[in-house]
């Protein structure tokens, strides 16, 4: 099966340090050259990977403000467009944009749609609705408007992760530093707790960031430690007493919560989006409704046994697992399409008679 | 000939008040509709056109916030290209996004640059630079890496123009407010002349408006009129003694200048970009290097002679020369296109043979 994988080019992939997109399909790509899959990785060119590599955009448009978005993504998408005949399938992992190059060939497509970033962006999904086979990331992000093939649950490499049996005294958030990722929320707890917390992540709103978290930050209680990277993910999350995740909006899926947990970090969250899809609650977690909830739920997190919940991890998220699944995916849609083309063809030749 | 005119979507075609894209893309097309060219224009939902009218988006973005450029822009695109098969020739009024689909399409297409808003853009044009047929706007705005089919000057309706022999005695500054237009020039130039001075134009750059511009209007002396939509165009263009065109910037081609000249205004420029090739120094108007120089210049304009102006739009600049030039530019692509196809039979068949 002869696989073109669409990445964005934001960042890096695999990126070197945020990115999520980019992550899931370095994940992916790897994990289905392991299975024997021929997979054409369409990524920044500067990107690691052992599928084959077709690099337009020189650097993440992201780290090289010299670049322009606008034109190295059309550049970027309209190659793989360009060279869709020489592949059985195309998947597309770029958001919205490639779908309206999807009806001028005929190569069955794939997209993932790894949340929606307004609604404002559905009426291209919906003009390709039934040409683009759609994959959700949880069924909280599954638009209602729109059909899917399936819901995909991203997947982590668990020897990525290393299981903490016996974390440290802090409290952590990890996340980009925005309002809806629950930062001043977290700061709350800790506070009302009287625990330590880092802060990890890049900072998406710098305003907010200046005006609302650094204030509080005093080095002490209240630690903010920068960006993570790949190598010290697993130390700082399998360090913390617990991950707090008091997000505000409809978060399409929270990889950092299944990071946490292969550590055995429990995650205590508020139950928006696919938070209750990756969190049971009093069983791996806790889904609380305020920080007064939250901060109750930090005497609990110990009865919960960290082992349980790497293991939970290993079960239901792994890498592997989301490559079955979309192996399965590619299969099932590789069907639908040789069903329609017999269905053509019948239909041209019994129309010819 | 069926032509499929792809216009921008940020104003509607025509413009209620600026859109000089949009304004081109109307003339051109109302004048083709009367030479019986059969044409389908894509353009916001809300144009008026007697070409056959296929809209997408619903109102021009510039003038609806709610809606997402990126979004309808690709949808307003993509239906084009869909619809590929029923036209001999898409005509791309829409800078360089439109490129990136025309590999996935046989119809022959022309694009008319209208200006490169950045080097950055360059490297879309370069990639499809062969597949698509390249209009220049003027010689100026040629880019030295790409093949251009003819430069074609934009032209106006001399009708919507009347000559004034005996203006009134102020100055005018026509165009958006921004830096690179001059209207901090213009004050300069009229205040060291004593003379008054009208400004209109929409603010585009409101920071540049309220520092540099505001605090000089006086209500008198220097007065801002705001954006002049089509029917006052010729009144106020017409009242005036000169237009002070004192740009920063090697402007693609400037519309103002042949419709000031159309009404018997002479213009004072700077000669960057189009300028030398619109204004002739000491025949139909000066082109100047300094304030001063502009100041000198108002003493002559007297002596050019406003019916000579306008004779010489007539002959150079009118819409139905540019109709003409670019029927002649559809017809050399289609030539080009049919010996390329009977190339490539002869080709085929000598091969099977």
């Amino acid at each position: 099966m002869r696989v073109a994988m669409l990445a964005p080019i934001s960042w890096r992939v695999p990126p070197r340090h945020y990115g999520p997109w980019e992550r899931v399909v370095s994940l992916l790509t790897e994990g289905l050259v392991r299975r024997g899959v021929d997979v054409t990785l369409f990524a920044t060119k500067d990107s690691v990977t052992s599928a084959k590599l077709v690099g337009v955009c020189p650097q993440p448009y992201s780290e090289d403000p010299s670049l322009d978005p606008k034109v190295w993504e059309c550049l970027h998408i309209s190659e793989v467009f360009e060279r869709a005949e020489e592949f059985d399938l195309i998947h597309n992992q770029f958001d919205f944009l490639p779908l309206t190059y999807s009806k001028l060939v005929r190569t069955p497509i794939i997209t993932t749609i790894h949340g929606f970033s307004s609604e404002k962006i559905v009426p291209v999904f919906k003009k390709y609705n039934g040409r683009v086979h759609y994959i959700a990331i949880s069924n909280a992000d599954r638009h209602p408007d729109l059909d899917y093939l399936a819901t995909i649950y991203h997947g982590i490499p668990l020897n990525e992760f290393e299981l903490r049996e016996e974390p440290e005294d802090y409290l952590l958030f990890f996340g980009r530093i925005h309002p809806e990722k629950g930062a001043v929320e977290a700061i709350e707890a800790a506070k009302k707790s009287g625990r330590r917390l880092l802060i990890a992540g890049i900072i998406q709103d710098q305003d907010y960031f200046d005006k609302k978290v650094l204030p509080q930050v005093d080095g002490r209680q209240i630690q903010y430690i920068g960006s993570i990277g790949p190598d010290k993910r697993s130390a700082i999350l399998g360090g913390a007493a617990a991950l707090l995740h008091l997000i505000s909006f409809d978060e399409p899926f929270g990889l950092s919560m299944i990071e946490s947990m292969a550590c055995g970090t429990p995650v205590i969250a508020y139950g928006r989006g696919s938070v209750p899809e990756i969190v049971k609650d009093g069983e791996n977690g806790f889904i609380v409704e305020s920080i007064d909830q939250a901060v109750s739920a930090l005497e609990q997190v110990k009865k919960l046994g960290r082992p349980r919940l790497r293991q939970y991890v290993t079960d239901n998220f792994s890498d592997e697992r989301m490559v079955d699944q979309y192996i399965e995916a590619y299969e099932k849609v590789l069907k639908l399409e040789d069903q329609r083309r017999a269905a053509d063809i019948s239909w041209a030749s019994g129309r010819s008679v």
